[in-house]
């Protein structure tokens, strides 16, 4: 290992790194180090690599883990500004640490960075080795509150990952560190000794004193202007906090205001070092990068229609950013040469995207644009001559301005008047001259979900755009700053990895040739056969509709999918299902494959990007899943000897929020909110014996160690675990589905105790979170309450039991037990947000908009919004209902909102307003409460023709104001019946 | 900066070493880490090198310091057990570093290092640069308490001062740390930082806190039996403690107390640690040594007489022990070669040595020792033979038993008595068997004044001993362990470095072919004459007389020397004198260069050992003195800028020891002292003004920061600064002789205030510390108690206006200011104590035993009793004097101790009672107060022919108690005149 350590502070040093040390107090990462914490600030260069021992009392295991240790060994580098080319430095650095680049699958796959706590976050990758993470790689956006300029890449390696993989050992303890030495022979002793004192034995008393002696320090420092020794304090105020977390004495109102005295006092470090920097002149220099980029140079012209390819080189953008920035980009090349009128009617326009290229191919472009005539307008006509019919002085300015004689202007109309004016022929623009304005605005205009700034000013996007290739025909148009001549990137091991691409249409086949396929359809066949290929030949198959998703993200995590299957112990087949498939869908990316019954095989199909050694790659794939399930099983294993009840005390340590408690006074509302609307709904007592028991557990396995590892498994685990301790099996069941539906599209809960749970859930999010000012704002919704909204409609649309509950009910319900007031403006704020939810589902499902916006008034009740919403597309289509429609629109146009209703018979002038009258009464004494839009339409039938008589007949805004107001009356009872069942100006 | 830390770590991890890394908290030197703290514990082996960026709050100076940083890089290597060949090693890094070993001069100088407070310590040395101390190399012998077995070595280079010599710049900001970024442009900020927060703005309440904290938790963590944790607990109080320290925030009660807190938590720690690592099983093995060393083997015969060389090679001896152990071990040998009769007439002895070897040659050794005759004793004659002359059982028994015929016994006499015997003669031994018995002897016996251990067990030496060569003629005899073969080891840097010798009479010639003078004679003679010529060459002169002690230091540090003359900048003549003089002979063995006046030139003379490329010596050694100088002088400037009333001040923070107070309460007393001593020695007012100002300010200078860096200049500063600051003549001169004489030979004070204060100080150090328990011990006397004592009597000799006072007046008037109880015996011990010292100087002195006995009882008065000793060995030469001595035995001796004097003349029976008595009176009357001896004698010359006679006709023990009574009355009157000028028992 320490060879490993050597190799790569060589590799760095000769990079131009400055060789740093570790820091001198317990730090949980590399990034903690001044080294990077206070020198990716501000606009000096830095480079530096050093390896930091980082300590993370949670993660204590006594050394019996084989993955986990309190102190594991990172090796950071920070290239600052990143210099453009990290990824290839960094293969180099895997290169020098004897590993055959050709043999392995090195991937890297999206894995962004954000540390509230300092005010931190950055994009990029985890660096997969034959699925294994050994290395985070970060282009750094901002820390301690400020943005960074110029960019700097962070590259941690964990090094005990990287040398049991490079060993084939098992475990930490079994490296090799020096020669003779294992890594248990040096360190083992003080892992278990260290483990003891963060787990059990650091006293807490004592560490408490000192987080506030540290904490007071730090700002005692800040005082004193002196930026480094404050660092120094936050770090050890913040291990400290680690300690007392580690012993479990951390409590949700003590963790919530730790927090944000740490973030307080980083931010607060951070801009007094960018400050003091600056006093001291910025003794490293200013790699601020000012210059402006994609000046295009070269304009080459076509003389005949010709095809012309783009290709955007990236480094390998998230998954799920590929496709469509691949078509926004297709479309926006689409719009702008169509625009120009340098498309045919033969130009077909295609997108092809990897996870490192956006490439758009157009087949046939026109040399040239049309000419086009461009007048500009002189003058009025009667100011142009004088009354011999000589030009004006005006005339004459205008004429000599445009460059022109004043015999040239010629007579045009506009408004309505007349006007000299010169009209000119523009020529037509070349191909190549309006793709040159095209590309730097298409390149420019790149966004994505999340989107970050390198070191080329100007560009902003979901990760940095290293290249662009723009040919057309066989000549090149050049974006300087991105011009990486007449050639495209193949993989990156290939050898050359840059090759030469003849002209446009050959683009493609270029790829194909190099083992890279630009199409994400094809790519998706070759997975899909070579996967079912392979599990068939072990007796299994994969089930490709439930893995849809997966698929389409692993299609988008390669350029060249090469399937390799692989296999696990089968002992850990005895693990809930979930677990294995959570680990290999969520962290490996595996295609797990199944017997002919369904059950899982003890294999998994991964997919590696490219040709490699395919032994090597299963071999250190396998090793990684091994790793997974046992640590995995260890964590299974641990929760199975606690209860239930005892799993739950744990929710007291989870923060929820700063205001809203820990988790464990969550699932207390939740119980709370549950028993209103059993209350509520009327739900007998055979109903609410396993709601109570379920209730009382509510949200347990958060705090069980396979939840905190596997978040997605809440709920999964919390059945698994309630079954396994004997609970009823429908409190088990009510404990899982309180998490249903997880995303739009899951299942809803069946049973009455988990749509209840589910509902009260999601009431207690919504209520409490908006109370506290925590709506979503923008792209923000850290809370989920977005989801959770669709999940409450989702599930009072869905079950019928709750069908009495409405969502304002629901959240009055949940408002009463939230620890902070609830203002009525939030609560109705919360009821709008989970209408505008049920909108946008119904949307979804595809009905028309006006359907949806007609049925606004039932968002309360989402399972009659939705029926009234489709059952209105049916009434839609009939004459009747456009009649009753047309009808009531006249009504509800002529009623002012304010009108009360109410009328006297006695006031009737007019015999149609004793018609009205009668039919209105009918209607509304024959119709249940709340009936379904159909039953009402039907009732209605006889509506249409009194109102249109009245109408005819009756002048409502009569000068009689008693009258007037009579009339209004009977009209606005009209309207109080018909308004709570649809907004009728919505449709017709 | 960080290419030589990589090739230091290349260099060692390729010689087994494990590659550690620094500790994750703040720690002021590498011994600190665990990696050195707890891995030198126990059996196992270990090897390990690592950067330790070593934090010293006290070291701070806002980065503006040349050479002093708050944290500077140490390279720290342990290698255990020590390999034999560390030296060679270490030397093989400097290469590998870029060091040309030739053109360098590379010494290894005594440095032993100890830490009581980690009960700690080790023998070892500073490596010298060109004169800069770039590393220190230890062998630990004890830590944590614990004595070490197998012993380690320790290696520590100082990065910064390596780099400041290598790349020649002259301030620690200019190294360059990594290309193109100096190591200021890296560090300055944080170090600037850090001195603020050490030296102005760490909060000390909180600091004191930590403190408190972290020795709670270190105990608590002993008490879990979990000694990782704990050490780090110790660790971080530690740096608390360095904190508070460069705070100034440390009192002295405080500082005793938090050490013996420290101490006795380390010592728990190894010892736990040891503990813990015997219970796991040693997991890395155990490298304690068993094999007995130092067996002989072959046994080569001489026919002849032929010469015998001995060399022993030793590691670099420190220079005080190079001559006296290399006679020591002539010296031995002589004796056995003697005892065992094979030395002739013709055999001479002599005795060569320089720091790494002892080498004795004998011209003439017999090739044999004599035969001798073995007489075994049998039966009594008489119970040999029976009646009829036949041999009895008794003699057949004891002849078979000698394996002879029982006719082959001899008769002899034995105490008077007649036996018959076995006499058997008994070959002499070859010279070769006795020198293989005495070798070993030799060897094993070898001790230096501190002794180590190292890898080979049994022996202990001041260094290790690594290869014996013992050649007879030119043959080998072979001590297995330490056998290198027929060769000697010349210049490390040789190549060569081990040549062969052909024989005996050839190892001295053989050295000096190759550049080794084994001869301190020659080497002191060129080194006198070279560095005459040098510093003739500048129009200068070597004061010889006055640089004796350095110039034999010198001969001893080299084994070739080659003088060197350097410079320095004129400016910093300006400087006192004796800064400069003392950094250049106790920093770095300078020989001071005088002009004609005796004023010091801006230069020196250093003595390299070997060739060397002079230029970059001479400019190394200049760079050297350039930083100390410009150290001192950094300190010079400070101290001026304070009054010595304000320096004084910072004696409240300097302790003393724990039960006696800081140096301010010692400074007080010593002012008490002296005015108890004005008093008592009826001192004038115009003496006692300057003394007054003088006790007020005494001792400030130790609080000085010259004084603090170099303590031997105490005194000297306090007149320099006391004279700037515009002090009495008197004060100042009073201030710098209260701390004379320094040493035994050194000035005594001149002045009556100088001898006042010197006095006074002397008997707080005697009459304090006695009390307090802390008397010498054997060997240890860390508070100088032998060089007090030795001090006071030379001054109380020499100063006659101190007459009056004795030992023990001064001790009993000291003893009233002391914080503690002085016991009476503690000042009767202390006064002996003084008597003892008194008694040893006067023997130093030549003066014969009897004399310096005899004058015991004018020890409280040393003056008089000096005086007295020398005045009775004139007085023994005359007969007169041998009569009153005999006469005055006679009266001592029959007169009991208990008798009291007094008689009744009335009593008196016979005439020469009468006369005696008249005799005595006559003497008694006529003499003064304390009469000197010879007055004394000549007045008594009347007394012995009176006590002859009443020896003669008186019978003293009569049988008449009452005449008996009255007769001893009268000696014993004469015994009370005579018994306190001198002990008369001691002579004649």
């Amino acid at each position: 290992m320490q060879d490993a350590l050597i190799r790569l502070t060589d590799h760095w040093a000769g990079h131009g790194c400055l060789v740093g040390q570790p820091m001198n107090t317990e730090v949980g990462a590399g990034t903690l180090n001044p080294n990077t914490a206070l020198r990716v600030l501000g606009p000096e260069p830095w480079r530096v690599a050093y390896v930091e021992p980082s300590v993370r009392p949670d993660d204590s295991r006594y050394g019996d883990n084989p993955n986990r240790l309190q102190t594991h060994t990172q090796f950071q580098v920070i290239l600052k500004p990143e210099p453009g080319d990290a990824q290839e430095l960094y293969l180099g650095s895997l290169a020098a640490l004897g590993i055959d680049l050709r043999a392995h699958d090195v991937r890297f796959v999206e894995d962004d960075w954000a540390s509230p706590a300092l005010g931190a976050w950055g994009l990029g990758w985890e660096v997969w080795l034959d699925g294994l993470e050994i290395t985070q790689f970060t282009y750094f956006q901002q820390s301690g509150g400020i943005a960074l300029d110029p960019v700097s890449v962070e590259i941690t390696y964990g090094m005990e990952r990287i040398l049991v993989a490079l060993q084939g050992v098992s475990h930490f303890k079994d490296i090799e560190y020096a020669p003779g030495i294992s890594y248990g022979e040096a360190f083992g002793q003080s892992e278990y000794e260290m483990s003891r004192y963060y787990l059990d034995d650091a006293d807490i008393a004592a560490n408490r004193e000192l987080f506030e002696t540290y904490a007071a320090e730090a700002r005692r420092m800040l005082d004193a202007r002196l930026p480094v020794p404050a660092h120094s304090c936050v770090l050890k105020c913040s291990h400290a906090f680690n300690v007392l977390d580690a012993r479990g004495a951390i409590g949700t109102a003590e963790r919530a205001r730790a927090f944000a005295r740490m973030r307080g006092l980083a931010h607060e470090v951070a801009a007094l070092w960018v400050e003091r920097r600056a006093e001291l002149g910025h003794p490293l220099g200013d790699a601020t990068v000012f210059e402006i980029a994609l000046e295009k140079s070269v304009l080459p012209e076509i003389a005949a229609p010709a095809a012309f390819a783009l290709e955007i080189g990236v480094e390998e953008l998230p998954p799920g950013e590929v496709r469509p920035a691949a078509e926004a980009v297709a479309e926006r090349l689409r719009d702008g040469l169509e625009e120009a009128g340098l498309l045919t009617d033969a130009s077909e326009v295609e997108a092809f995207s990897t996870p490192r290229r956006l490439i758009t191919v157009v087949r046939d472009v026109e040399p040239r644009s049309p000419d086009t005539e461009e007048v500009v307008r002189g003058p009025r006509l009667a100011a142009a001559y004088d009354a011999a019919g000589e030009p004006t002085r005006a005339l004459l300015g205008f004429a000599r301005g445009q460059g022109i004689d004043a015999a040239d202007v010629r007579e045009i109309t506009a408004g309505g008047k007349e006007y000299v004016a010169h009209v000119r022929t523009v020529p037509g623009k070349s191909a190549a001259h309006v793709l040159s304005g095209l590309l730097p605005e298409i390149v420019s205009g790149l966004r994505g979900g999340k989107n970050m700034r390198w070191n080329v000013p100007g560009l902003s996007f979901a990760r940095p755009v290293r290249r662009v290739l723009a040919l057309l025909g066989h000549r090149q148009i050049v974006l300087d700053e991105l011009n990486q001549g007449r050639t495209t990137d193949v993989h990156r091991t290939a050898d050359p990895s840059r090759v030469p691409v003849p002209d446009a249409l050959s683009l493609v086949g270029v790829l194909r040739e190099h083992g890279v396929e630009p199409d994400p359809a094809r790519r998706r066949t070759r997975v899909v056969e070579d996967a079912r290929a392979l599990a068939a030949r072990h007796g299994g198959t994969v089930d490709f509709a439930a893995e849809q998703d997966l698929v389409e993200e692993i299609v988008d995590l390669v350029e060249e999918p090469v399937a390799i299957l692989g296999s696990f112990d089968a002992a850990y087949l005895d693990l809930p299902e979930e677990i294995l498939t959570t680990v290999m869908r969520k962290h490996q990316r595996y295609l797990p494959v199944r017997g002919p019954s369904g059950r899982l095989l003890p294999h998994f199909v991964t997919v590696a990007n490219g040709e490699c050694d395919h032994d090597v790659v299963r071999a250190g794939n396998e090793a990684v899943i091994r790793a997974r399930y046992e640590d995995a099983a260890f964590f299974f294993r641990q929760d199975l000897r606690r209860t239930p009840d005892e799993i739950k005390q744990g929710l007291d340590r989870l923060t929820f929020t700063g205001r809203l408690g820990s988790m464990a006074d969550r699932s207390a509302r939740i119980a709370a909110i549950a028993a209103d609307i059993a209350d509520r709904t009327g739900l007998a007592g055979d109903e609410r014996a396993p709601l109570a028991r379920a209730a009382a557990l509510a949200k347990f396995d958060l705090a069980s160690s396979v939840v905190i590892e596997l978040p997605g498994l809440a709920g999964t685990m919390a059945r698994e675990y309630a079954r396994r301790a004997g609970e009823d099996a429908a409190v088990a069941q009510a404990l899982y589905e309180m998490e249903l539906p997880r995303s739009a599209g899951d299942a809803v809960p069946a049973s009455t105790a988990g749509a209840v749970l589910a509902a009260a859930d999601r009431l207690d999010l919504l209520a409490g979170l908006f109370a506290a000012g925590a709506a979503p704002t923008g792209g923000s919704d850290p809370f989920g309450l977005r989801r959770a909204a669709l999940g409450l409609t989702a599930i009072l649309r869905s079950v019928p039991r709750l069908a009495p509950l409405t969502v304002g009910d629901g959240l009055a319900a949940a408002a009463r037990h939230q620890p902070v007031e609830v203002p009525p403006d939030a609560l109705a704020e919360a009821e709008r947000f989970a209408a505008r939810r049920l909108e946008q589902s119904l949307l979804d499902e595809g009905l028309p908009i006006p359907a949806v916006r007609a049925v606004r008034p039932l968002a309360g009740a989402p399972a009659r919004a939705a029926r009234a919403a489709s059952d209105l597309v049916e009434l839609l289509r009939t004459d009747e209902f456009a009649r009753l429609t047309t009808a009531l629109q006249r009504v509800l146009r002529i009623v002012p909102e304010e009108t009360e209703a109410g009328y006297d018979p006695g006031l009737f002038t007019e015999p149609a307003e004793g018609r009205l009258a009668e039919a209105f009464a009918r209607l509304r004494d024959g119709l249940p409460e709340r009936p379904p839009l159909p039953e009402f339409a039907s009732a209605a039938a006889g509506l249409p023709g009194p109102i249109d008589a009245y109408f005819d007949d009756v002048m409502v805004m009569d000068k009689d104001l008693r009258l007037r107001a009579n009339r209004l009356g009977l009209l606005a009872a009209i309207r109080d019946l018909v308004v709570p069942l649809l907004d009728w100006r919505e449709i017709g």
